[in-house]
């Protein structure tokens, strides 16, 4: 998007131009379901994010969240059309479940008071707020130091494609020679990441175990679990990760690497993959 | 926080030596009142933070998302103690209303799905959106360009102080002259924002109609919406703007600031007020 702005620079002239903005719009997602033959609709989740990719992140979130764990179990999805009673045509967005599929109440509860960078519950200890990820293969994937040195410059290549606004967030994820096989962008970094995990999820592409994740800012614990949930067993991370995100990482077996920049990084956890 | 990490270099050297993380832990907030004479102890959100400044981030919270209007109406603020029924005595704080104050629960119903980078309900309009700000008076304050550019030099300084680990965000609230009033630091700019906002709040001199305020990073809608919840008329921001926060801080008559960095800066509404 483009909006007129003034540059004001150090000796204070102002220069008003065109400036392309990243857009940021709500998204809502919403699960449409049966229970005992009855058809119900349930707002699952609204966050903010940049249109573009709203079914593969729809599909993301639920995945990433434990709440769907195939894409067979889901029967249709789809953007709420126009004259729904809520939401424009392209801000919701209904993923239809197959019949025969169990929703877990249970679990949307803890989405009661989810937030889109801290899907947590109430509980403190890193077992409540788990989405329910297996614990890592130890000995499944490896990489080389110099790979990992390599991403962020990769991921800037392809990001001066699409980010010329300096407001996205983006996920990209690497086979473990370096090469680049699908990159996210977007204002919130978990909704680039569901959005990523969300596509391949669709594609039936998941578990990602020999796969590496970059994440162009810092590593949350949620993202941390995200990547979990879909079996990624190592993340590098431009910017820094929170000590909770080193804590899961840890717990489950999963090699994270931080401040991957100016040729250098440190491993905070799982070593024994990077050779 | 610190760990162990291995610094791994260009040449592929490990060193092994502590590092620190920033600090990252849920937050439950629960609101108690009484309804009809009945005690009701609701759960409000939950939001990962760094701890420190709990009791600033519930007020402030409750505050910038329109379900508080007046220090007044919290009649105690405390962390819940051991042996409630969920959470540790530092990662639950209950905010007691008094008496008086009447809860409205439909704008808790917004915080059903609420997210802390993004407290929307399922609405697009910025309306429906809305917390309920106020509009801003358009000739309130006035702020010198210089002033502006110098913003992050002297959070710089002062986040050296706290932040060692390179990953927290910061919320610094400037007067027009760029005294430094008041930084507060967190995992989530929310919650930085939130904190400083409600350590204001606490001490009874919201609203801040006065003052400047810097975000270390991005300007997300929700950031801007909190910003005008507290009366803010003039925000600048390191990062970039998104689209839908431009449009906020211009139905409002907020001058909006971005990409405040190597003595340049960009204004995207309100430059009436940067003289």
């Amino acid at each position: 998007m483009l909006a007129s702005v003034q540059r004001v620079n150090g000796s204070a002239h102002y220069i008003t131009e065109d400036d392309a903005l990243a857009v940021e719009e709500p998204l809502e997602i919403r699960l449409a379901y049966r229970v005992d033959g009855r058809a119900e609709h349930k707002p699952i989740s609204i966050t903010m994010r940049t249109p573009g990719n709203d079914l593969e992140l729809a599909a993301g979130f639920l995945f990433t969240e434990g709440i769907l764990t195939a894409r067979e179990q889901i029967s249709r999805l789809r953007h709420c059309g126009k004259g729904a009673e809520s939401g424009s045509e392209t801000n919701t967005v209904v993923v239809e479940l197959a019949d025969n599929v169990a929703v877990d109440l249970k679990r949307l509860e803890r989405h009661f008071y989810t937030t889109s960078s801290c899907g947590v519950c109430g509980k403190t200890s890193i077992k409540a707020l788990s989405t329910g990820a297996a614990k890592l293969n130890a000995a499944s994937t490896h990489v080389a130091a110099g790979v990992i040195r390599s991403l962020p410059g990769k991921l800037r290549m392809s990001q001066s494609v699409f980010d010329r606004t300096g407001g996205l967030h983006a996920a990209a994820l690497f086979d473990t020679a370096g090469e680049l096989q699908i990159v996210r962008e977007d204002v919130g970094r978990h909704n680039a990441l569901d959005t990523l995990i969300g596509a391949r999820f669709l594609a039936g592409d998941t578990p990602l175990g020999g796969k590496v994740l970059l994440l162009s800012g810092r590593a949350s614990f949620e993202l941390i679990q995200k990547a979990l949930m879909a079996g990624i067993a190592i993340v590098a991370a431009v910017g820094a990760p929170s000590s909770l995100a080193v804590e899961l990482a840890s717990e489950y077996g999963m090699t994270l690497a931080g401040f991957v920049r100016d040729d250098r990084f440190n491993i905070y956890t799982g070593g024994e993959r990077v050779v």
